[in-house]
């Protein structure tokens, strides 16, 4: 099965998704700076799998701090703040920092700090895990059999603690015996899903085609397109919805062409205190990820380039949010507020 | 001054643009088959160049059959036929392969048959580069100073004869003295915006920024974007355009935010006998070009991949078509109708 990352003998071992698709390296973390760095390069990455990578980073550091024992909490704190910044646009690395942060604030020394929070990162997996099944089979309810089914970035197991969000929504559909057929958009810069999620479907045995980014209008204005469906880094109090660049686009596509345009999402994503999608911080990430290509470069030399990682898709291209508390549906401010509450509940 | 071909003692000169932007390679080309070839492989590639290199092709076939004499004007034409053949899309290209032969048909004997078809190769350069011209500074009038324009493809002087069609919009908007910035979208599968574009912007000076294909929607939303000029392939009679994969998507986008879409075109791509855009035949390539980048597998193994070259955008989410008879504003239909009558004038 695949994983993402998993904690072993006080070791957080994360899958490379770099080297994917064609070598399967695991990585074995012992200190939470390496962690930081395989956040930022994006060793392990999509929004839940991060929230599980930003706690266990804080149990290991309070691990490794307790050894010196001066200035523990200080430094612990310091420490949470670097790995929470790693990368600013998914809410889910913030939430899991402050969570495992918070756990091992409640301890009344260094060693029972280093538990507390190692006991909430696995908290936090076991969650995403439940609500990735929760918000798939929900999902998976709603599509029909035949579907053709069109989807950006990866969303699977790769990107979470469980099945995946709309790749789950895919997979859960697919076990259900649904046939369906996925369009499964390259995702430039990084190329996700020509990397990851042809990966994670050739393994499933889903019937899919990889396209370029560009031929999604194309797909549809020739009626091959039934549904969009794609997950989220975050979502605002609105329902605005920051996600890999890109899916405004396959938003604003689906508006004209009447596609149903759905986004999945665990609660654990929805940010509340975001009031909208302007307040988001949009990652703007190296020029590099654009003019080289699997370590080749594509442009001229010193060509400019300019790369937001992210896009905001206002809650109005929304067709319906597709979560771990059920399908919400426009307006999707109340119905999330609702939700989110509900669950506190 | 960057050039897409030319004819030097009986050799057909390509700029081999498979090796930009790292390695200017010129190919000497002195028979036909080797064209074909180069056009197949996208060596030599944009419409008007197609037109060109299509009749120089005739031509090369004409002085290589007189050699052998036996069945001259019989294996021309199936010559011809493979030539015009050799990529679907693009209509200059069976147009001045189609020219070049009928020149040809008009001469006694094969030597001079060949002289023809030369001869009818060397007009259509000279009427693309005026055409180029024409369009250019037509469109260029009407840019405003400040503008930022988003493009896709290559449109410029390798991908015709002259200074190019959309890029040289810009670059004769540039040399006005209007400030203008460009995004140039990197043009999957093949990149000839990072490869090509970026390359010609680069040498002429004009500011610019690569971004990805998905990222035009955000750049839209986000105000960055006052207008999108992209070429075409072939131009169907009620103005529909068949062009690079993912114009239709800037189409609609365009649509969606208010922002003037143009298509710059010569007459020669318009194609009266293609009544719309449903009659286009569009080239669908092999999967590789989107499972490999650069030489190496960007996807697992066996990975499948759909691969359309072009996409069709109606003439409806066209706002004008900017033509060397001047610019063309809807209903597209009877205005290209009266341009091509006029221009046969």
């Amino acid at each position: 099965m695949v994983r993402s990352l998993f904690w072993e003998d006080g070791v957080l071992v994360v899958l490379d998704q770099t080297r994917l698709p064609h070598r399967v390296k695991w990585l074995r973390l012992r200190r939470w700076h390496q962690v930081v760095e395989a956040i930022r390069a994006l060793r392990v990455r999509g929004a839940p799998a991060l929230g599980a990578a930003g706690a266990y980073a804080v149990a290991l550091a309070a691990y490794e701090l307790a050894e010196g024992a001066q200035h523990f909490w200080e430094r612990l704190r310091e420490a949470a703040e670097v790995i929470r910044s790693a990368r600013p646009t998914a809410v889910n690395l913030a939430c899991g920092t402050d969570r495992a942060l918070r756990a091992a604030q409640g301890a009344s020394e260094p060693k029972q700090a280093a538990h507390r929070a190692l006991e909430e990162a696995h908290r936090i997996v076991e969650e995403d895990e439940r609500a990735c099944r929760a918000l798939a089979e929900a999902g998976a309810r709603e599509l029909v059999d035949g579907e053709r089914v069109l989807t950006l970035c990866n969303t699977g197991a790769l990107a979470t603690l469980g099945i995946g969000t709309a790749l789950g929504i895919l997979r859960a559909a697919w076990e259900r015996g649904k046939r369906i057929h996925v369009y499964a958009c390259e995702t430039r810069p990084l190329l996700q899903g020509a990397r990851l999620t042809a990966w994670e479907l050739q393994q499933l045995g889903i019937p899919f085609q990889l396209v370029v980014d560009g031929a999604a209008g194309w797909l549809m204005a020739r009626g091959m397109v039934d549904r969009v469906v794609v997950g989220a880094d975050r979502v605002a109090a609105n329902g605005d919805v920051a996600n890999k660049i890109g899916t405004y686009t396959l938003a604003v596509l689906c508006h004209h062409h009447r596609i149903p345009f759905w986004v999945a999402a665990p609660l654990s994503s929805v940010d509340l205190a975001t009031p909208h999608g302007q307040a988001v911080r949009v990652e703007e990430r190296s020029p590099e990820e654009i003019t080289r290509v699997a370590g080749r470069p594509v442009a001229p030399d010193g060509a400019p380039a300019l790369n937001y990682a992210f896009d905001v898709t206002p809650a109005e291209l929304i067709s319906a949010l597709i979560t771990d508390a059920g399908i919400l549906r426009p307006p999707l401010g109340p119905a999330l507020r609702a939700a989110v509450e509900g669950a506190r509940v």
